[in-house]
Order: C-alpha cells, then sequence, then structure tokens
C-alpha cells in the first residue's frame, strides 16, 4: 500500500495549484487520488457519507491537525491525525468506526508530499480498524496556509455503559499510565531545532482504541480515561483534579522518562510532565482492578508503549 | 444573543496569543468562551462528545470554510460553516442533529472577532436546528494561517428510504432549482475587489434542510439532491451527469440571475452558471411530484429564496 504509486501525473501536476480546490476538474483529479488513496470508500466525493450504525449511543469528536515538520521520526501529520482521533474516541470508551478527513491545502505544495500523507492515513486507518468515509479539500493562497493542514472528526459506537468522565474518579482509585513520557513532543522539536542525539527520538504516535476496548471488555471499572497530548500528564491531572474536586499526588521517581528524551528536556528546557504524548493515556480505576489492568495493558507491548507504571493513589478530597 | 459580551477579557487579551493552543489557562479560558457562545453542550472541552442516536442510518459530512473576508454582505464564516454542512447533510435527504466545529486560528487574530464569530455559529446553528456539540482550537504562527479557518462536521439521520443519489436519476426528471444563482460568489467577489453597486449584493447562504425535510414528508419521490456550492450550478449538473450516465439539457434562459449580480459577473468576467452558491440546490424528481414539489419550495419564502425556476427535463441517456 505505502508503495503505490500517486495516480496524478506528476511531471505535469507537481504541486498544489489554486484551481485544485475550485470545483472543476483539478479538483476532481484530487479527489480520485484521495479515493485510491482511502479504498472504495464510495461516499467519498460526494456530499456526506451514509452509514449504518448499530446501537443508540454514539461518541463524536474532532481535532485539527497543524503539526510542523510534516514528517517526523516516527510518524507523519497523517498518522497523527488518524491516531489522535482516534484516541479521542477511546478516552470516551467508544469503539472507533469512522473518520472525515478535511485537508486545508497551501497553494505549491508538492501533491508527491500529500500523497504520502494520503497513504499514511489510510495505513494508519487500517492499523486502528476505522474507516476513512467522507472528506473535504481546500486550497488557500501560498503564504495563507502552511503546506497541509488536517481535520479529522470521528464517529465511534459506546457499547458499555460505565460512566467514563472526571467526574466518576474516586479519592482512593488508581492511576495507570501506559508508557514513558515526552517523545512525541521531543522528536518534533529535535527536528524543528536541528538538534541530534546519539539516538533517535520517535514519537510515541499510536492508536489507543485495541488497549481501551479490552479493559472494557474484562468488565474493569474504569472511572476516567485521558490520554496525555498537549500540556502533557500535569497538565491532564490538573484538569481532572479539578473536575473530581480531589487532589492528586504523584510521585515524579514512578513516571518513567528515556533518559534521551530527559536530556533533550533538558537542553530544551522542558519539563517532561508537561511535553505532549500521542499514544499514552492515564486510566483511573477502583484499586481491585489494579492488577488485572495493568496485565492487559502490559499485553499491549509494542517498541512505543513498552513501560507501564502505576502512580500513586488520589489521596486527599478537596 | 447576538450582543451577549465577550467573557475574555479583552483590555488584557485582544489577540489571539500562542499560548491560546497550549494546553493551559489561556486554553482553557478559550474554551469557556465558546461554551459560552454555545451555550450548555457539557462535551465541549473534553475529548469526545456523548451522544445519543435514534435510528440506525446516519448521514457524515466535513467540510473546511477558508472564505475571505470573515465577514461579508449576508454572512460570515461562522454562519456558512454551519449552513454548508447543515446542507451538505440536507442534500443526503437526512435530518441535521450535530456538529462539531475545529477551530484554526492565526496568531493575532482579534479576540472580538472570534467572539463575534462564535456568536454567529450559534445563531445559525439554533435558526437550523442543530447543535454544536464538541470543538477543537489550534492556534498557528502568525502568517502560517489567515485569520480563521473553521472546520465543521455534522451528523444527521436518514429517516426515510429513498436512494437519493445522482445513480437515481432518470431521464424525463424535472430539475428545480431553490432561487437566483451567483450570490454568494459575487458577494465575496465585490468586497475583495473593492468594487460598488447601487444596491449591496448579499450572499445567499441559508440553511436548507427544513426544506427538503418537506419535501420528504410530502411523499415526494427525490432521485437527487445537490447545492450548487464550488462549481456552481453547471459543475454540478456536468458531474450529476456523468455519474447518471445522462445527458442534460437546460433552458438558460429560466435560470434567475438578478440583474446587479448578471451586471457584477460582466464586469468580473464570471458566468453565473459557475459561480458559488452558498443557498441555492437543485432537486431532481419524476415529473408526475413537480407541481406539489413546487408548492413546497415556493412556501419558503425569505428574502433570499423568493425565486423559483422549472428547468428542463433531462433529455438524452447516453
Amino acid at each position: 500500500m505505502i508503495n503505490l504509486p500517486c495516480p496524478i501525473p506528476l511531471q505535469q501536476y507537481p504541486h498544489i495549484l489554486m484551481a485544485h480546490g475550485g470545483g472543476g476538474r483539478l479538483m476532481q483529479q484530487l479527489i480520485q487520488m484521495f479515493l485510491t488513496a482511502f479504498g472504495t470508500a464510495d461516499a467519498i466525493g460526494h456530499d456526506a457519507a451514509t452509514l449504518g450504525l448499530k446501537g443508540n449511543k454514539i461518541a463524536f469528536t474532532t481535532d485539527s491537525y497543524v503539526v510542523k515538520p510534516l514528517f517526523f521520526p516516527g510518524g507523519d501529520i497523517g498518522s497523527l491525525a488518524v491516531n489522535g482521533t482516534v484516541n479521542d474516541l477511546a478516552m470516551a470508551g467508544a469503539r472507533p468506526l469512522y473518520l472525515s478527513v478535511g485537508f486545508i491545502l497551501e497553494e505549491g505544495l508538492s501533491i508527491e508530499t500529500l500523497w504520502q500523507v494520503a497513504l499514511s492515513i489510510q495505513q494508519a486507518a487500517e492499523t486502528a480498524k476505522v474507516k476513512i468515509v467522507t472528506g473535504d479539500t481546500k486550497v488557500v493562497d501560498r503564504g495563507k496556509g502552511d503546506g497541509i493542514f488536517i481535520n479529522t472528526t470521528g464517529i465511534g459506537i459506546i457499547e458499555h455503559s460505565q460512566i467514563i468522565a472526571p467526574q466518576s474518579v474516586q479519592p482512593g482509585d488508581l492511576i495507570l499510565l501506559n508508557g514513558d513520557l515526552a517523545r512525541h513532543g521531543i522528536a518534533i522539536m529535535a527536528v524543528r531545532e536541528g538538534l541530534e542525539f546519539e539516538t533517535t527520538i520517535e514519537s510515541d504516535s499510536a492508536a489507543l482504541a485495541e488497549e481501551v476496548l479490552e479493559l472494557i471488555a474484562a468488565n474493569i471499572e474504569i472511572h476516567c480515561l485521558r490520554d496525555l497530548t498537549r500540556g502533557g500528564l500535569a497538565s491532564v491531572l490538573n484538569e481532572i483534579a479539578v473536575a473530581a474536586k480531589v487532589g492528586i499526588e504523584i510521585d515524579e521517581s514512578l513516571i518513567p522518562v528515556r533518559e534521551d528524551v530527559q536530556g533533550a528536556c533538558e537542553i530544551l528546557g522542558f519539563d517532561p510532565l508537561y511535553v505532549a504524548n500521542e499514544g499514552r493515556f492515564v486510566a483511573f480505576i477502583p484499586q481491585k482492578y489494579g492488577d488485572r489492568a495493568l496485565e492487559i495493558m502490559r499485553s499491549h507491548t509494542n517498541p512505543r508503549q513498552q513501560l507501564l507504571v502505576r502512580l500513586l493513589r488520589i489521596k486527599t478530597a478537596w
């Protein structure tokens, strides 16, 4: 899939022109390109996708992706746009089903670049078991955008009856974290600042839905889930503490941060607790489910999320 | 509603800063501002909205809005972003229910401007009977965006069993058009080019769902619906002709274009048949339903869509 040649004749049309957003022949060609990348999703190119949906409770979330550089160690804007929105659905305890993809393209963008991003979107969608079912493309004048912006909006289905929300958090809950912190933010910053380390720091970008759905399927009571994106772990814990009206005390020595990431944080002046991740989340659960939940989370080992830590309990009610 | 004061202290924070996208206190303040504008949609600010949904067939559509100027005669980017996506759902014969709103803001944007756009979104949503249930905000560096880009993604429910699609179009069908053409595109271009006419040309931007749902409720058989946005009537008829494998012949003299709009088209070198509209659509229906459908469409009179025309029938099968 990733080596599929771009269906647009690149010698003739190497770059995005304003006409690619104009509703005419070039836009049709671009839509065909996306149809090729995203498979046989018939709905794309029409006004709306028509979807079958079993169940009557859904999760709905939207996110825009404006990352620079477009390609970075461990990912690119396309896979990020799929994983990020899939993860927002997962944090609601939903099974991700459908995504829309909206592109805002800057005039002059290389079509080969766009094609690589489209293929990456499709590959990430297959991995996360979601379908790209509808899309949109707009082109803005050169200098009025920044290469590619992507909005993905997701629909998931909620198959359980748990109330997974900050308000469900209780004093005494365990907070489980699914891996080491700060790799995504540092991977991006390292490229931007031209920093080189002995090892390449790769983004932790990954889809988390499978792992969450397995926790739910194991009848583990889940009080709250939150992925650790903008603002990192510290901001998330602060937000949840406020919403749940509890105090949260953590033991920083229990939080895994890779040595090279820690070093990069020191050079760049960042606190890893505040740096963005794209494949990390915390689960608030009652103590009695701790061992079983840890076992499930540990079974989802892949090179990007092999570390797992049990944080301190929530200590004081306000 | 439209006069609600902005909850952000504008003297202290008159402009969007990079920190408004950073996940910290300023972003929380911005989210609170949107919550105020969009009412009590509890879901905003969390990762995903949880929605009840009756029925098992939904329509799903996405669109990004990059219009300049942000405010124009007859509308603004906010109302346009609601109406455009509501109309895409309507064109699938769906009842629009929920919208997500994703903002990409350029550093330096006036927060007062953003507030006015947010209020306009809310007002348009109320008019169109949809709810804004989830959102996202990203901030890009000055010079990497263009004030405000908005993505809206919509969910609607399909309550009928008609197959409304180009493939359903038959030779002999009537094509009904709900109003005069080219006002939106010309309203925008007139402001951009600094043109002044005796009368102000206002955009035709409007939500079309009520009108379409009434056609469906009247048991009118509808073969295809399409709103006449990018590329205008001519591009839409071309696309449908190709997909339906029919030829379409229209009598240009039957197509209403206001005199001032026609004049502006001549000055600017545009063909009104190719100019974008934001409140116009065509309905392909069997001849026997023509009179009843016209009656319903005419009953939806408002200052922006008072003209209605019956185009020529589809003539030749290929």
